[in-house]
């Protein structure tokens, strides 16, 4: 799946004018069938707090918050009755828990669906942009890995995957979300951005698992999903999952809430800003157990 | 309800240290019951695109979307193989389709659940902050009163609310939502910002309505749900709905899809950014229909 | 000077690695020349205020300006002893007067002194940088051409410039400013953007009259000096100007107060901000009298 | 001078409507008798790059980039002929080199001047704000106290400022600017942001003479001119300098390149951005020797 004649590609296979890649994959019968998930009609939110000192991935800047009028001003007019407040904010898309959209990576000179390169500029990506992705509704399974932690943390791999999901009797099922949770936001959290090694990640081999399950939407708990690059090379498996196969992926997710009550899956609902041209958003997607 | 004596105030409804007013209507219960509701499975976008030129209230500035990579540096420099891209958004929270949070408007000294307003100063809201809401998983009513467009538009009334509700044969229950389409802004978007008095808003009087049916969000296409007030005055149905009982509103939805499906309705998700203090943020809800 | 067998160029004149253009005509010399200039000691500001409503060029935004603590934090506080304020500033480098790097135009795919193109990227401009550009002080002549405003105003020649400095029995010197009063910025000020075939702009042929005098920086209280080009269209003369010659350009300058008490020059001192690979700074540009 | 009934005062000096402080000191023959301080000409920029990495006071963030439109742009559309670039910066007002205007601080309730510390609201400082500041143009005194660093650097006392002068043979005049070397940026760009407790700062004592000497503007390289407060503390010379006198406060002053030339002083010219109501500006102020 690394060479390009070896490459399984989604390209066309939603029309050659496609701008939403697995989006597809959620057909108003799979919404229906994601909905009758839930069990106990829980919601967990699955976005981290936007705030200086969260992680941040990269050499990004953690979100910006500023209000541009509030109580304040009012108390120092002696104006004690009644008021209104607003804000403003900035963040880099990627910033904080988000939806990597399919403008965001390309190799060989093409992003998704074969779309040129160039048209991703300064004003933003002319195809595949956020305002084409729309509301993602879909099952979804949480696999825990936090148990890989550790020094030299292993990788995740299909066979490990695949013991998961025997274990729980259950399968994967087309257009499914798959969460994995590695513990890297929780330490980021509590102790500052962490040793990577110390925290399993999803193996580059999963690319074919992830293609051969036509899955929809894969995401985690860390930066990156995969192993955080070296400079100078594109992210393998995001190469395989945003370019090859048009997969939205989610970074920076918050699980613990979920984990700690042992949810395996069930609804998640995600609902990116419709940023026109936007090659990532920031998000709170949210988790019906 | 508009003297002191007379408000119906779900303060301390949900405890005394309480910071999601009517959100809290949301029981898993009425989740489960929510999730029941889509026939169709078909998913809605009701956020507008971020983008400049689209409407925006009062004197905030539309979103800014600025790359910090592209594909036309790749192309720059000559390699044409692969590359990533980045970005970032600048907003006012209220300058696109957004949630009014609870630290939005306060009167008489008082923010929602008697909290004082002085809570809310440039370090954001240290009461009612958007990383309190939590994300929002109703039961919806859509309710289109855009015949009522033209040469001073008449308000919405109680009466046309329950006329519409006795038609469908259905009324609303504890903790739905009911979203308004005024037609407001399909016309701006289509023509710039028009004069205010051609479209419908939902008249003050239904502040008593939407408590005593303990509607837990109430939105609409326009600025303000309500008539945009003259500079000085608190917007009264603002005060009534966040102040006093705690209801999440959402503005400038985007409401011509499902209107042109003739959705009645369905199921509504609403998943604010985290954003730690904050008072408003911009957002995509979803409707199932 | 239009063709390319035609130019005259600066390229090379202070080396091949040079990234200061004319402002290597501010020698020691005529620094201490041109501080010798003023008479009354009077200092002018040509800087606009930097808010909301001023006049900006192009869809620039204009300058936005947030605090992040205030006095009224401290009311609300109940703190009325002492406190700190502090601001941010989110502008267009050329949403208000500004300085025009090197950096801002390119033709025949070369930047100034012959730097490829390819050279500014999202990253900025890793050649001709405003970090390189220097302070800059000048001796300056200040011509008021507010006259030729009207219906179909003509445009600023030589002609008329040479008549001017004949009148004033002086001649413009290697190493010098001249700003053009043009009317612009006033009337944008007093009644929003005005027409600008009302008001007079430098014409292209004063790109070999700057040219011939070797002048050092150019500026104008209009949007562009020269006309406001067609999109699609390098605007001509700052291809002369700041492309082949390295001139340094100010725009948007505010030069009614000088204009009232009939400055004819005198010292011109401008501060870009060291802004790293910056294309334009704002600049509140001095003029002692 | 701690005390209120010792504080001495430029309160009320240049009329109760005074928003300059002691720019006000900047009169026509002052400035006509500074330009003839220079004897070679040469300028120095006293402002640092505005970069990422750059030395920041408190929690502020460094500067921001963004280009919007860039050669890469071009590139990738294959117009290799001709184009234009643009950007946007975005700053905390003080988080580089800066001017601290008269709104800055506070104490007993009232800013400089009188006026109620009420007037610095979201919206800005309704007094004091950087419109009114206007060009700076003064004599100045580089005093360079670099010997001074090592563990637990002693304070610059009034004594150790009168031995400079006397071995220099020259006094300080009413009107004057006083730029202060300790190293400490030098560091801080060399090595990251160093142990404050190695580097002299200006001790508090010299409020009184700074008073004493009618100094117009106090400067400094390293970030607050005196020692960093601990928090819940105002600044106290920031108190007698900014407040009680109306002095202008220059910091992350970059004085490597006069100090390496051995430069005693000359001619400063600081041009504040005009930043309506703002309190603080970013600036590249010029040391002309």
């Amino acid at each position: 799946m690394t060479g390009d004649d070896q490459e399984r590609l989604n390209w066309g296979r939603w029309g050659p004018d496609d701008q939403r890649g697995t989006a597809n994959l959620l057909t108003p019968e799979r919404v229906l069938s994601a909905l009758r998930r839930p069990r106990s009609g829980r919601v967990y939110q699955l976005g981290m707090e936007l705030r200086r000192g969260a992680p941040v991935g990269g050499d990004r800047i953690a979100p910006m918050h500023f209000m541009t009028h509030d109580g304040g001003d009012f108390a120092a007019l002696g104006r004690d009755d009644w008021g209104t407040a607003d804000d403003y904010l900035m963040t880099a898309t990627q910033g904080t828990t988000h939806v990597d959209g399919l403008a965001h990576v390309w190799s060989g000179g093409k992003l998704y669906n074969g779309y040129p390169f160039t048209e991703v500029r300064s004003s933003g990506a002319a195809k595949l942009g956020l305002e084409h992705l729309g509301g993602l509704v879909a099952a979804v399974h949480l696999l825990d890995f936090t148990h890989l932690c550790g020094p030299a943390a292993p990788e995740i791999t299909g066979d490990r995957v695949d013991a998961v999901f025997a274990e729980r009797g259950t399968a994967p099922e087309a257009g499914d979300a798959i969460l994995f949770r590695t513990g890297w936001v929780e330490a980021a959290l509590a102790h500052g951005e962490p040793d990577p090694d110390q925290f399993p990640v999803v193996a580059l081999s999963m690319g074919q698992w992830f293609a051969d399950h036509d899955i929809a939407i894969v995401g985690a708990d860390n930066i990156a999903v995969e192993a955080i690059g070296r400079r100078g090379v594109l992210p393998p498996l995001h190469k395989i999952l945003v370019r090859d196969l048009g997969v939205t992926m989610l970074e920076l997710l918050h699980l613990a809430e979920p984990a700690a009550d042992a949810v395996p899956g069930g609804l998640l609902v995600v609902a990116p800003l419709r940023i026109s041209r936007g090659v990532g958003s920031p998000a709170n997607p949210l988790l019906v157990a």
